[in-house]
């Protein structure tokens, strides 16, 4: 991305931009519009790496095959709080997006639903599709697989994604509760980037090619990213792959195919989604007492520096999405020419390398 | 526990030792039985931190009154597939089997089932919960909340406990893979022990009392435990927290009551418990094939130190069970006599500090 000012951009600019650039290569509309939708969630919850700058990854994906724009997306009932869904290599936030729709429906009437998905893609942030069910007073739950990008415990081999995990908690009157978080302790994403500037990287975040921790980012890059808390990460990440891929019949580990560098082969990721039905346990008013009673106790720490309050998490999401709704979202000015020059068939632009 | 070198007990004199402890201070026999087999499924799969041992401490908890020996445990449907269990303070693995239990019988007719349970009391390890769900080809996932031994991220105040999460999934013809972890790095015991030998902890485990990064283990004890991956635990810990309080009505953050260092309340803690029956989505031999294609690539992998296989999560569990139950399960000699004073009515001996 540019390093030039930003300039805030409303929402609304933003979201015809990118549903006039997935028109144009063969994106139905209300797919479109449900891809939006996820990816600028992320942009005004502050979290642009999975944000409408997919776009410029996704439609060359959509123009070469990779990704096919007009799915043919099949939903399977297998018990009454159970469904599959077939995504048939529609875009991610489109499968993902029916998935937890999906998870909701069934969580009204069976108090809890899981929707597994597979032959779907990259879906973005979890948060978006923690949030849908936010939205209906039910705690939900998102996850999906994703190409390997680290060792099994003790091993050398890139077997596991960071396999991302999101959870949802209503509030009314606050915050929801919301975490979305990878099972690395950083993203090669990010390596790459301090690589290119040279700088150091913590020492917890790779290991070198023999396996040996490394602050050095080019040889992290040659070796591979290391789970969050050591083997638990690396087991919760195999974990989201048995529930996104192995119980989907979607692909896992080395089935997976990565979004930015995989230029011959579908991705192949799954999903899986569950929603809880918070009002059946208590009513909402209660339900959000309670919540509100740990949100304050939370929130009354006494804290390491003063001068920062504590923050629930998803609080800071929250608050920045509330603040880019009214105020724009911050876009670089290139990039916004980029999305501009997309929107009218334009693609004549580096594609991201993650 | 005793230096003295182990002796190996078999199992079932160990089941015969606790039924009848449990037995001599009002709990009733399938209760007794519902909590040997939890403690003993521990130290069979080699957590004895989380096994018989325990009993010291349940043992004087029932006499004096603070765990209830004969609870009037309440299961109540508010969905199809989903339940709230108040268990009437009775003993943690009383209550929580039946919640895995009930959430079992629930993804039978529904695919997936949620139970909650509140008033419950320490439930032992995670793993034995799963490895239910295992045993009827499910998935199982099984998190309990616990006294704070935590801050917020940014805070000093101990408000989260390390609240554990398992997850089981089952293989026909190997390993079913289990994780059970904690949401701290180490627990306040493994510090405790560390501070008695003088030794220094790693610098990732707990803060001091100002939030500052120590390897002093007193001044550790003095502070709080860190969570594993640093946010990203303490997020998944306040998540536990709320699917395991906050949503079954039960007590949540400081309304939980420390198992060994609190003499004068209930515990207070809640459990929850998920059951996601695989056999819905494909045939059982698929399912497990699969699940076997994924471990044959991890142990692939090639190794950091050639000479120790890559294994997969739950697997030493499952050969030190298998070795356990014909060779007995290692117990220090002194342990072992206060164990039969213990069944006998002698209570005369040092309640275990954790």
């Amino acid at each position: 991305m540019s390093t030039d000012p930003e300039i805030q951009v409303p929402y609304d600019v933003l979201l015809e931009l990118g549903m006039r650039s997935l028109g144009l290569v063969g994106v139905a509309n209300p797919d479109a519009r449900a891809t939006m939708d996820v990816l600028l969630c992320a942009d005004l919850r502050g979290v642009p790496t999975h944000g409408i700058q997919r776009l410029l990854t996704y439609v060359p994906r959509l123009r070469s095959g990779l990704i096919n724009p007009l799915p043919d997306v099949r939903i399977e009932s297998l018990a009454p709080a159970l469904k599959i869904i077939d995504g048939d290599n529609g875009l991610g936030p489109v499968v993902a997006t029916k998935g937890m729709a999906e998870a909701i429906e069934m969580a009204k009437s069976s108090g809890i639903g899981f929707a597994g998905c597979r032959k779907s893609n990259h879906f973005g942030a979890c948060a978006p599709y923690v949030l849908m069910a936010c939205r209906q007073k039910m705690i939900g739950i998102a996850g999906a697989n994703s190409p390997p990008t680290m060792a099994p415990w003790g091993g050398l081999t890139k077997l596991i994604g960071n396999n991302p995990l999101g959870i949802g908690v209503p509030c009314e009157g606050d915050t929801p509760f919301v975490i979305d978080i990878a099972m690395s302790n950083s993203s090669r994403a990010r390596i790459f980037n301090m690589a290119a500037k040279k700088e150091k990287i913590p020492g917890d975040w790779a290991l070198d090619s023999e396996g040996k921790p490394t602050t050095d980012a080019s040889e992290a890059i040659k070796g591979f990213v290391l789970p969050m808390g050591r083997h638990k990460g690396y087991g919760l990440a195999v974990a989201i792959d048995i529930l996104s891929g192995v119980l989907t019949e979607g692909a896992f580990s080395l089935g997976l195919k990565s979004l930015a560098e995989n230029w011959h082969e579908p991705q192949d990721i799954g999903h899986f989604f569950i929603a809880i039905d918070a009002t059946r346990f208590m009513s909402w008013d209660v339900f959000s007492k309670r919540m509100k009673d740990l949100f304050g106790g939370l929130r009354s720490s006494r804290r390491i520096d003063p001068g920062s309050p504590i923050r629930i998490p998803g609080e800071r999401g929250t608050q920045t999405e509330m603040d880019r709704r009214h105020n724009g979202i911050p876009i670089p000015p290139r990039f916004l020419e980029t999305l501009k020059g997309l929107a009218e068939g334009n693609y004549d632009y580096d594609i991201p390398k993650f």
